[in-house]
């Protein structure tokens, strides 16, 4: 991994050349022979080492693909704090170096991932859902076990009490009752329906093409007695049938994709009675732009982050009417910095069962997401809506704030 | 006005056949020669009687268009609420007469309203909001002269009160505080500005091309002794200038046409500070489709009710980060009903300002806008946003209903 050979000149070059157009970022590199390139004025917050010149012309020709390949890899050491590293990587990145760039676009048209028809979905779908409960249940809230936003009524609040905050926000806004009919699509670990039956007196039909987290799912309803009333499916959301009172989905329109977007709302307009009410959860963004290619690669392949605009491909063609729609983009930066804490935390266990590769890669996965949130490179929407012709709706929103 | 001749073997069989297929609407038709029509088993709701065959050949080909011309000139007239008629035309509207059927777009492809570049607009705006403040001032709330949309904290409030809120809504939604720059676009008679200047002591230059409207706003100002912190600007909102802390625009955006949002995008581009807040209060729409075009061409030439896809041509070529979307659909449309009712009680008034033609336009515009509310054929978005780099933002909304 290490390179027997000096620094060329050129490659010093190119190195003080990368640091002078980042401008003032507190940032150091410290080449493979030991020497160190420094442009920054004062001490910097972080010192990149590369172990190797193909670290270092990755990160110079594709930091998007590369810098993740090689921190991963550990030819890219870094010293200091990687979410501050992913925020400065989006507030200094010079445009040339953009994914959008010509450069960008030839390296990153390769290697993307299948798309999201029913048979590549559940391919992406394996790659990162399938991995482990045991994986997630590390590092996830002990109690819903959910791998999506949390909603902190405070900044005091806990990882636990947020994921209930958020389970209990979702159904308010839904106005869920006793003997609702939910088709939830994308159900994670079960629980979202759980809650929905356990506290609301729902009943749920569930869908996820997730093997092993709908045998979790059964598994937890079975143990809590409440198989009867939620139905956990192995199957894609594009194959519920029947009619429901609520149609929900959490976490799931990411991996949907832009353009099965109308099948989506073709689904939820087949299932949702006349008075019926729905809620679609999902990381989004300002303005379209791919996912980041070594995320869509290495963690989430097929992975899309809808903007609002793309979104409401879902709801027009079918005279749905949003309702309200609240961005909770902080949340997700803090319900990400308690994910990273307890994956540090048991970071000797995770070893164990993956290998270092595995554990640097999601380390930056993890942190390079804070950074995305924090920064506003990515956005969190709920969106609320009905059938365009329900009178039904409480006068204001105030009753999610009692 | 009357018709002479008798109505034909044909014509009755053509209302015979309206009737028919408006299916289980219960609406009698009177003709002419004073023959009733009625298909409906029960008791009608509503009696139309057809002075003369125009009026009757007009509703069955283009009933969007000629329903409205023949009710203003007195050839048409309806026994039974205007708002329930409108609400009847929504809900039993037969397909092949719709405005997007071949006959509607031939007909209305004729007689729409100049567009709004700079000197369309100020001829558009002049044909509505120049009409005279006296008249606006018989049937708006009495303290702040708002014409767009209220927000009634519960069912029972006054249109007073409920106006005052919706200014109150407004301001705590953009975290208004004493000092803060704002620029409005498009001020009505200048209630918002004088209401974030004396209740939350911000600065406000705002923008208007209606003179009527702004000379109102200028005195009113005055006498409140408030002409140094409010400034009314007759002047169009794409000529503003200058930086501010907030953005806002309470009911202009329908008279903006999606052709420029892009244009209002930009304005708002420029003059928004770093840490500034937005908010955009709009007529909107489920799904794209013109404005009725008997209200467009008699009414508001140049409105256009953008859907929440359209809207985004505003923000996401910026990078604005969309924060919350709040829906008030029902809200105007007891706004509406609030304004119908004061508008009755001034009826003698107004037909000595106007004449009866007018009278009669007036208040099928206001009944069949709550129709158009009422049955989700028109929708209410209030959109908050703010640079999309910007974390100084409430954990959550509940600080709106404390």
């Amino acid at each position: 991994m290490y390179e027997s050979w000096n620094p060329s000149a050129l490659e010093i070059k190119a190195a003080r050349w990368l640091l002078n157009i980042m401008e003032d970022a507190p940032v150091a590199f410290e080449l493979w022979d030991g020497q160190r390139i420094q442009i920054y004025k004062g001490k910097p917050e972080l010192l990149l080492r590369f172990r190797n010149r193909k670290a270092l012309w990755g990160v110079m020709t594709n930091p998007d693909r590369n810098l993740g390949e090689a921190y991963s890899l550990g030819s890219l050491e870094v010293e200091g704090d990687l979410v501050r590293l992913a925020e400065i990587g989006t507030t200094h990145r010079p445009d040339f170096l953009a994914e959008r760039s010509t450069l960008g676009k030839l390296v990153n048209v390769f290697g993307r991932a299948k798309s999201n028809n029913l048979s590549g979905s559940k391919d992406n779908i394996h790659h990162h859902y399938d991995l482990s409960n045991e994986f997630y249940s590390l590092w996830l809230d002990r109690d819903h076990m959910q791998y999506t936003c949390a909603y902190y009524e405070n900044a005091e609040r806990t990882l636990e009490q947020a994921q209930r905050a958020k389970l209990d926000h979702v159904c308010r806004k839904l106005q869920l009752k006793p003997g609702d009919e939910v088709v939830e699509a994308g159900c994670g670990w079960g629980g979202l329906g759980l809650f929905m039956a356990r506290e609301y007196g729902a009943k749920v039909r569930a869908f996820n093409i997730s093997h092993e987290q709908i045998r979790f799912a059964q598994e937890k309803a079975r143990e809590a007695g409440l198989q009867h009333q939620v139905q956990y499916i192995e199957d894609d959301y594009r194959n519920a049938s029947g009619k429901c009172d609520v149609f929900v989905s959490v976490g799931m329109l990411e991996h949907v994709g832009a353009e099965n977007f109308q099948t989506l709302g073709g689904v939820i307009d087949r299932c949702l009675r006349k008075e019926g009410r729905g809620l679609i959860h999902s990381i989004g963004r300002n303005r379209p732009r791919p996912m980041n290619i070594w995320v869509e690669k290495r963690i989430f392949p097929g992975a899309y982050p809808p903007t609002i605009k793309e979104m409401m491909d879902i709801f027009e063609p079918f005279n749905f009417s949003v309702l309200d729609v609240e961005n909770l983009r902080l949340h997700y930066a803090k319900t990400l910095e308690d994910w990273v804490q307890r994956y540090e935390e048991n970071i000797d266990t995770i070893q164990r069962m993956f290998d270092v590769i595995f554990v640097r890669a999601w380390r930056l996965y993890l942190c390079g997401s804070v950074a995305a949130f924090r920064t506003g490179e990515l956005q969190l929407f709920q969106v609320l809506f009905n059938r365009g012709v329900n009178n039904n709706v409480p006068w204001t929103r105030e009753h999610l704030y009692r």
